[in-house]
This record gives C-alpha cells, sequence and structure tokens, in this order.
C-alpha cells in the first residue's frame, strides 16, 4: 500500500500535536503524523517526581496562553488542573488535545527510511510495511531517547540521569551528579526528599547568572525547590569532568581542574540529551557538535522541504527549548508551505496564532 | 507652591508604578505619582502567608513577559526569586523597579481634594499644603484600602477577610468563611495548615466551573494547595448570606434558601473589596453598584482627561483584575494623551508594548 500524503510530521510529542493542530487550524488537512510509540509517550517516561519547570496557568484569555500549551485554544492547567505539569498529566494533555481534535495520528509506527524522489517528493518507508509518497517532511523529535554524555572518557561507567533509578531502594547515603542545569536539581532535590546527600559537580553554577532567560539561567521553580533542602546539596563550581575511571567497585572522577574524587558508586550524569544521535536527523541534516543546522526557516541546509521543530530549533542566538518558544515557529512554517504551493493563508488562521504570539519570524 | 504638571498619577501600586515607567519609555517627563503611604505600601499589608496566585516566570524572552511583571523589561521572579511572591516580595519588586528607573513619586501625600478650573485644567490640593495644577489626572487606585461587606444585613457582626488575623493564638476549633472567591479559599488554606477546621458558605463552587479565565474560576495554585487540606474544609454551595443576627456572643447566619447556622464566633467575610467606596472615584466617576463607569478609552464619562487604570477596569465584558490584563491598558492611554497633547508617538516605545503584548486596544 502506498499513500500519497502533503506533509508527513514525524513525532507525536508536543511539538508534533502542535504543528498538526495548526496544521488543522489553517484548514490543511493532507497531513500525517507518524509516532513510534504513543502520543506524548516520552513525556509519560519522565521520573515519577519530574515536573515542568515553567508554569502551566488557567487562562487562555486575551491572547496571555498558558506557557505549556501547544495550541492558542487549550491549556495545560485547565485539562491537568496542574500547575507544574509532571509528564504523565502532559501527555494525558496531548491525548486529549489530539483526541478531541481528531488529528491525524498513526501511532506505534517508526519511521525506517526516508528517500528522496527525483520529482521533490520523498518516500517515507514505515516499520508497518507501509509507503509514503510526501512532499514536506517535519521532524518533531523530542531528544529523550538521545541521552547523551559528551567527551567524558570512560563515560560507560557513569549513569545518565534520564536511566537512573530515582527511586530504587537501599541508596547509598550519598550519590554524586554531574552538570548544572535543571536534570542535575532536579535529580538532587528528588534524592534530598528521601533524605539522601549528594554533591553536583557543574562548570558553573546556573543559579547565580544574571540572564533572565530560563534555558540558561535555572528556573525560580527550582530554586525554590532546592532552598528547601539546600543542607542535603552541596555545589561545588569550577568542576568540569574529563574521565571516569573504575577499579575493584570504586570510582574515580577526574576534573579539568585536576582534582579528583574517589566514591564508591557511579555518578550520575546529568548531562543532556542530543538529537544529532538520531540516525534520520544524521541523515537529512547537517550539524555542529552540538545543534543541527538549520536555514533561516528552521529548514535542512541538506534537502528541500524538510523542516526542524521543537526543542532543538534555535532562533538567532535564542535556545528555543521550552514550549512557550518553540510553538512559535509552527505557523510560520506551515505559512511556507502554503507559500511554496500556491494555497491561499486563511486570514483568521494567521490572526490566531500572530495574537497568541505563536507566530515568531525574522 | 503651586507646581504645574501635565499628568498626575494617584497611587504608587503595580498600576501607578507600571504607567509611570510606560510614560518615562514614551518619553513623557511631565508626571508625577502621587501615593499615600509608600510604593507598593497595599501590598506589604497582605496576610503573611497570602501569595500572588498568577505565576511569576524568570524569562522576559521573547516577549514572554512575566504575568506579574508591570514593565516590559522587569520580571518579579528575577527579582524576587519566588514564583508565587507574598505581597511584601511583590512591594519590594516595585520599589526596586521605581527606584532604578529613577520614577517621579511622591510618598506619603494624599490628594486631598480635585477641582477642575475654566480652561481644561484641574487642581490638585493635596495633604502636605501643596497643590499642583494638571491637565490629566491618572486613578491608579487599587481596593485593598475598600474592603465591602455587600448588602447582608448586620454585617458589621462579621469580619472582613482583610482584617482578620489569621495568626491570632488560641483560635476557635472551627471558623465560618462567606464567599467562593479566591480570598475565601486563601482563608482556608491558611487555617489548615495551622489545623484549623473551616466551612465555607458560597453562592457556587467556582472550582467547577468551565470558564478559563481566572478573574472566575480558582486558580491551578488555589486548586492544588485546597487538595492538600480538603479534609478540614467543608464546601457548602447554593447559600447567599442575607442577615447575621447576634445574641449572647452567639451568630446566626440567616441564608437565602431558608437555612441558617448558629456559631459561636462571627463569621469571616470573603465578600470582596469595592473601588467606589473610594470618595474621590465617587466625585469624578459615574458608577454602577459593583464597577466604575468607564468610556471605551478607560475615561470617565463626568470629566474629561481622568482616566482609570489597575484591578478596577474592565475591557469590553472581561475583568482586568490580574496584572497581565491591566497592563495592557497603559500604552493605549499613554498614546491617547500624546495624541490630544499633538505630540509624536516615539516607534521604538509602541513597538515595544505591542511586541510584550501590553497594548490592548479595541
Amino acid at each position: 500500500m502506498e499513500r500519497k500524503i502533503k506533509i508527513v510530521v514525524i513525532g507525536a510529542g508536543a511539538a508534533g500535536i502542535g504543528f498538526a493542530k495548526a496544521l488543522q487550524q489553517y484548514g490543511e488537512q493532507d497531513y500525517l503524523v507518524i509516532e513510534q510509540d504513543a502520543i506524548g509517550s516520552s513525556f509519560a517516561r519522565w521520573h515519577t517526581h519530574t515536573h515542568f519547570i515553567s508554569p502551566s496557568f488557567t487562562s487562555n484569555q486575551l491572547e496571555m496562553i498558558d506557557l505549556n500549551a501547544v495550541s492558542p485554544d487549550s491549556s495545560p492547567a485547565t485539562c491537568t488542573h496542574c500547575e507544574h505539569p509532571h509528564g504523565y498529566d502532559y501527555c494525558q494533555y496531548l491525548q486529549t488535545l489530539a483526541h478531541d481534535a481528531q488529528l491525524k495520528i498513526q501511532e506505534h509506527t517508526t519511521v525506517v527510511d526516508i528517500t528522496k524522489l527525483s520529482d521533490d517528493w520523498y518516500h517515507v518507508q514505515l516499520s508497518t510495511g507501509e509507503t509514503v509518497i510526501t512532499k514536506y517532511v517535519i521532524f518533531a523529535l523530542g531528544d529523550f531517547y538521545h541521552p547523551t554524555t559528551g567527551n567524558i572518557k570512560g563515560n560507560e561507567h557513569g549513569i545518565h540521569y534520564r536511566d537512573f533509578d530515582m527511586m530504587q531502594p537501599h541508596m547509598e547515603a550519598e550519590q554524586v551528579i554531574i552538570g548544572g542545569n535543571e536534570a542535575a536539581f532536579d535529580t538532587a532535590i528528588q534524592l534530598a526528599q528521601r533524605g539522601i546527600k549528594t554533591t553536583i559537580y557543574a562548570t558553573q553554577n546556573n543559579f547565580n547568572l544574571t540572564e533572565s532567560d530560563p534555558s540558561k539561567r535555572l528556573s525560580t521553580y527550582t530554586y525554590e525547590r532546592f532552598m528547601q533542602y539546600e543542607a542535603l546539596i552541596t555545589i561545588k563550581t569550577g568542576y568540569w569532568l574529563t574521565e571516569i575511571q573504575t577499579s575493584s567497585g570504586e570510582y574515580t572522577l577526574h576534573f579539568k581542574n585536576g582534582l579528583t574524587h574517589l566514591i564508591t558508586h557511579c555518578p550520575i550524569l546529568a548531562t543532556g540529551f542530543n538529537i544529532n544521535h538520531n540516525p534520520l536527523v544524521q541523515q537529512w541534516f547537517a550539524s555542529t557538535e552540538q545543534n543541527v543546522v538549520l536555514d533561516e526557516n528552521d529548514g535542512s541546509t541538506l534537502a528541500p522541504n524538510m523542516f526542524m521543530i521543537g526543542p532543538a530549533v534555535h532562533f538567532q542566538d535564542t535556545i528555543l527549548c521550552f514550549i512557550y518558544k518553540f510553538r512559535q515557529r509552527f505557523a510560520p512554517i506551515i505559512e511556507l508551505i502554503f507559500k511554496r504551493e500556491g494555497q491561499v493563508v486563511p486570514p483568521a488562521a494567521h490572526d490566531l496564532y500572530l495574537r497568541n504570539k505563536m507566530f515568531l519570524q525574522v
């Protein structure tokens, strides 16, 4: 079976669902979202006590929409009754939104391969054996599936934040966490809530930044939780981990500053995620060590009509890794596609996204 | 001493400070803010454990500004490190903002009287004995000084939420609260935190509203706190208090539905505030029982060049009683004044307020 579909969206997370909803609001019905697991499933896999650091607020009044909403007419706060939704709550929000809007989504289906046909169409091979011929491919991939431990020698002796079981019984008295961002502090706070001491080794203390950008500075939500447990959390700044050595069940951490730390259990690496590890991204996008390289329309620089949306997108110098940031780049891409297709942009949809500050353009 | 000042702003709370800052950003220096107490002092008088129900978030990036900011370039989250600032924190934020911007504010000065001069100027009499001749009067009054207990017969036997000392020792085991809005639930939650049971009598349970407007529906922040203590809080809906009778130290509450409740201590009246009780407002603005009557520019319908800003303002059918709502009406009034004065609106200032969704116009 071979279907012809104008727009294929890969991934039904926050970006994919928001983009599909926007397509629908622009009156575009010729699309399909392909999701390897279930709608919002990455969120459902978050640690049990990990919550959104950006607050959801009940109102979508007067176009001041919920920071965590992916569409102008929905609100996680209203849907979940949580100001800081847990990943599982957020998954419910995305599923409710997709269901209510009857978005076109094919779950439990992996995109196995994409090849370019001669006439500006792409051939998308699915794990179900189906193939789709499409003109536009939207990569709406989260990076949850691609944890990174950077250039640390012996990084296989550490355990990544994502895979560390915070609820495991009989935890050692003290844990060591590498990293200075939200995940490092979230881990330390969750362990502290169980009375477990931690030491955080970080290059800098992001609480002290004068930046107001929460992609860099730690959030107020984290700061306030941290302050409750600061007696249990030691922060050592100026430490850049270069190597983990292990011998007889002990681990030696080597830092760039020449110092070492010997511990009896493996360090927790809160060292982030990297979308560049995704094979489809590697195939269709150029990249630097950390970032996907995109043109000014968030398009691939290697192939036409392929776009990246979601947390991997940058806008000028700004990291768009929060929902309230990256949701602003759905509508401009849709309008670009309309332009390329010679379709008329519906003024009401344009106005809806513009008014709601979901239309960020150069 | 008689000064001639183009614009007089009465009140240095959230609205007055935000308006003065906007005037400065529009390049208008011929203004003075008159404050009867100190900058933000009403906020400092909030109950010790009462917090903003709208969350402050660290970022003012990409024009997604802090919901509780009064100007595009400031953030209570950054300033106070609180996601839900306490009134005292918020007062600090306003004072810091006013100080850093060197806004023109005269504290500890009451406007005693305003009279109209023949030539479109107003004569403003101050408690210091000074007089100011001004062309525009901006009422930036909060309603904290004007608690209301509505049309309840015997309302003098109740105590208003604002004046109830929640921290008093030896509190009776159970308290009765009248009202179904944020203040009622805030009181119940604060008492529950001390183990004190309460019964809330309300006309309706605002948790159940399908409205997304937080001016009507109770906030997620309140909902979450309530859920922690629901065992201690009884909500009785369908109760409209008409009379409080007292005899031999006992209080009988009479409700419209014919039911009564006998208690041994006075009820707490979380029945709101009403700006119409302010004598200057009474003098210069028409009013309905609950609201000030304004023209489409938030101007007085009784006198030219007098404007109302802040939580008392409505926009069409929307109540602007949150900071993120009413801050949108500063710049349009300033531009109207510029137009009336034949002054050129600086494009950069207009753009700043427009981009930041601080420019709500018909």
